[in-house]
């Protein structure tokens, strides 16, 4: 079993490849049974397109893995809080663990009281550092 | 000034599309300066993907056809009120206002108290009874 470290640590990749396509740097895994079957980064400039966030290129991404609509069995590791939009998608999923990285308090589905899947449990604060590190790499340079 | 009416027929003419691909029986358009730049209908069946509701793709479609990743001044018919998903994703596009036909008072954006961008406005209603009725009809046959 790798820890949530690990698979992390991949996901952060993924966020520092949106960082040097000057996207904010948030990456996004899914894995299953030990598994990566997607990686996925904030596209949303590169793509001209608001939903083109991490999760929700991940999910798309895994499913097709899958070839299967619903992420049961699943942990998706992701570097940012989820927003609305993407707690709302893994909503849908039925993905079975969110493992979070940096809290976005102002923008993130916890504090906005959003529920995900019965089915669905998450933790946040793995890697929670380097996660936010690169976030505020990021806009330092854009200032 | 096209009312609204005539605007929300053609996003059920994009329900009674999905309708017939065996996908629930949503439809969503975009309309900038009374002119349709997106017209799409929920597809999460046909792509295995919870994500591709009617109006990401809307979105993402007009999104496309604009060069933009805002959608000021422009306007969303939907023949069903937006999930949650949807919602955060309108949120995102800043779009200028969601005309909504059916409630969705189960799974819908405003009994879950989402909150939409400032700069959007919304009403609920428009050929309320043509849009249930599609989504009741699709049910029915399945069960």
């Amino acid at each position: 079993m790798l820890s949530h470290e690990y698979f992390m640590k991949i996901a952060i990749e993924q966020a520092k490849i949106a960082f040097d396509k000057g996207e904010v740097p948030v990456g996004a895994i899914v894995v299953s049974n030990n598994l990566i079957i997607a990686k996925a980064h904030n596209l949303t400039e590169s793509l001209t397109d608001v939903t083109a966030h991490a999760e929700i290129q991940a999910i798309t991404s895994a499913s097709n893995y899958l070839g299967a609509k619903y992420l049961t069995q699943c942990t998706m590791y992701v570097t940012l809080e989820p927003c609305v939009m993407c707690a709302g998608a893994l909503y849908w999923s039925q993905i079975d663990k969110i493992v979070v990285g940096a809290s976005d308090e102002r923008r993130g589905f916890i504090s906005k009281n959003i529920t995900l899947h019965p089915k669905t449990t998450y933790e946040v604060g793995i890697l929670k550092d380097e996660c936010s590190q690169i976030l505020q790499d990021f806009f330092k340079l854009r200032r």
